[in-house]
């Protein structure tokens, strides 16, 4: 039997959030249409990644490998991680996929994505907000022949809004009026960059706008998302729900 | 080490909520000060709980018992499981809990929180909505010296608002117009029949009322959240987080 397992924790809103999306994207009428998930949320085994890349903080990988393994030995089949930063090589390329999990990568997925959906529009110019881990380690330049990134003092702004310990969304498990604005004006700073499209690569970006996949005439594309329905495809394909018809055509095709 | 375990999937938003309440009711600023959780969401081992009672549907004891031991195996020492109906003793009575690991139940903690909450409110007659499988097996009587239920019509109207196909919450993971008026027309029917505080005992129910917790003059109590509150107890009670300031002091008292 096929199950979907969910390295959570990074931050713990994430982890639901990407279960929660796994669900809206599932064919269901009743509880059991559902496809049987673990989730393990520890972040006291999973050490901040942006200070592990960027300060030499503890090592995330250890932790990351231990959840892999605990959603292993339940029956996870199809596995992902809901943090961008932990996608950076100098992490995930230490974590060793269980034998019989496959492990399904959030940046591939996001690029592929792109790539389908957007590819064909006028301006498919992409920008990229995420943590500075993210940006300075080049989690998401390899999948991508272009991505433009923040300026330094914008990226701060943004890193600002996710950590601050009193206004940042990981802090308030949720989104100060601070931080929205932060975040707001780095999407247009990077529309005024010539991007037409902006992923949100960090999980706790999209929370800013709320399930909005447009910022005026910006696309915003949230990784979670895809990285929630690409762990359906890798287990129960059939049960996979898109409602947006555009975006089907162009996956399919 | 301590930590949470959810068996969650029945359905597989109230697992996710229960998360989600757990976090927000948890003191922290950072990733690393949540506690640490583990969340099965496996449907399709816990056949639907209100069939089995009422209709010699299939047994969900045996998954409900599996996911336990998953949590178990994990390191989950604090377990709950995000389904009313589930705790039925027909079911929950053949669920031998896994050593080293306390089971924190949802009605016995909800009948606390309402004993100390509002035992001396002007009118602290308590009624209950649920599926028919909580209502018909008497799942929260034995911890109530008196608790009212809605008459055979209404009672099957609210069932009817959780599990239709067409437009009930398990089927939309949503809340229909229709769904809304069957539920808010119920808590409606128990302030009739003289009651000032409401169970909204299945975990789809708080749904419809979108995280408020009055309805008019009446008092809404979401066991969810009260199960949310006790896990944290269970496990790291300094990181509790109670916003009410006047629940603060009666549940301290």
């Amino acid at each position: 039997m096929k199950a979907i397992g969910i390295v959570g924790g990074v931050g713990p809103s994430a982890g639901t959030d990407l279960a929660n999306k796994i669900f809206s994207h599932t064919k269901a009428v009743r509880d059991q249409d559902h496809i049987n998930l673990f989730l393990t949320s520890c972040p006291s085994l999973i050490p901040d990644r942006t200070r592990f890349l960027l300060e030499g903080g503890e090592d995330p990988a250890p932790g990351i490998q231990k959840c892999m393994e605990y959603l292993a030995s339940c029956g996870a089949t199809a596995v992902g991680i809901s943090c961008n930063t932990a996608h950076a090589p100098e992490i995930l390329g230490r974590v060793k996929v269980p034998e019989g999990v496959t492990f399904v990568n959030m940046i591939r997925q996001t690029a592929d994505f792109v790539e389908k959906v957007f590819s064909d529009k006028e301006n498919s110019k992409v920008g990229l907000l995420a943590t500075l881990g993210t940006l300075r380690c080049n989690v998401y330049d390899k999948y991508f022949t272009e991505i433009v990134k923040p300026d330094a003092e914008v990226a701060e702004a943004v890193h600002d809004a996710i950590y601050n310990t009193e206004y940042g969304i990981k802090a308030l498990s949720g989104v100060s009026d601070k931080a929205r604005q932060a975040v707001c004006d780095a999407v247009e700073h990077l529309k005024n960059k010539g991007c037409g499209v902006v992923i949100l690569g960090c999980t706790e970006l999209p929370l800013v706008f709320n399930g909005s996949r447009k910022y005026f005439e910006t696309d915003l594309v949230d990784p979670t998302e895809i990285l929630a329905m690409a762990l359906i495809r890798a287990t129960e394909p059939d049960k996979l729900v898109i409602t947006e018809p555009e975006v089907i055509s162009k996956l399919d095709g």
